[in-house]
């Protein structure tokens, strides 16, 4: 439709006689997708001590299918494994819940305002002229 | 620490000596990285429309420096266009602002939810066993 996917599939947008959408879909798709892979890796690390085969198995299987892709995921998870597949689904719901208690919409722009303010002050600080070294190389040449 | 990387930096626990840590804070780093990826887009569609040469700096810069290693991307970015960082830094927390003020909690755990659902049903509806064309395929075979 016009787009291509630049480095990390990131919207290039080529064309240009339609408006920018500005949704925020994408964001929740990419929160759902990251739950998926935190449950991933705490039903492993539950399998680990529980179920050693089914870790095996679990460990082996993440290796090449990445449970970043969310739905498509557990999709193909489930046609092997329907009890993992399942595990992780109940799993990734739990973690959300407990996520969106804790979850502080004012902490955390405080957090990326912050952040930008510390770029900042780490770019002022580099820009600062500070006496080079170059004397003393010159020094040791002689 | 006895962690060690496996696909798309998932983290794989080795050691069992110590607690699993159940927190949330690669959550929050994944949001605002996803944030600046987000940015960095919107900056490059308005670039693309009023001032060309920085769209093409920017594109050619985003296509070697992955915009989801947000602080990592934005420092390495100020290094090189003071002002094109400052630009992504404000986006994404008006950004992040916008979604703040329209994230409604209950219609996300309500689509994860769903999601579970809707994968469980796929997967049932694969298992039934619908007659299969093998007869068909041997009829015409003779």
């Amino acid at each position: 439709r016009g787009r291509r996917l630049g480095r990390g599939g990131l919207v290039i947008v080529d064309e240009f006689g339609g408006q920018y959408e500005e949704g925020f879909e994408d964001v929740h798709t990419e929160i759902v997708n990251y739950f998926t892979y935190k449950a991933t890796s705490t039903v492993l690390h539950q399998l680990y001590e529980m179920n050693p085969p089914a870790y095996t198995w679990l460990y082996n299987y993440v290796v090449v299918n990445d449970p970043k892709e969310g739905k498509h995921f557990l999709v193909a998870l489930a046609k092997e494994r329907q009890d993992l597949a399942e595990r992780v689904m109940i799993t990734r719901l739990h973690l959300y819940s407990k996520w969106i208690k804790k979850f502080d919409h004012a902490k955390m722009y405080e957090k990326i305002s912050n952040e930008n303010l510390e770029i900042m002050r780490q770019r002022l600080m580099e820009t600062v002229a500070w006496p080079t070294d170059d004397t003393n190389t010159s020094d040791t040449a002689k």
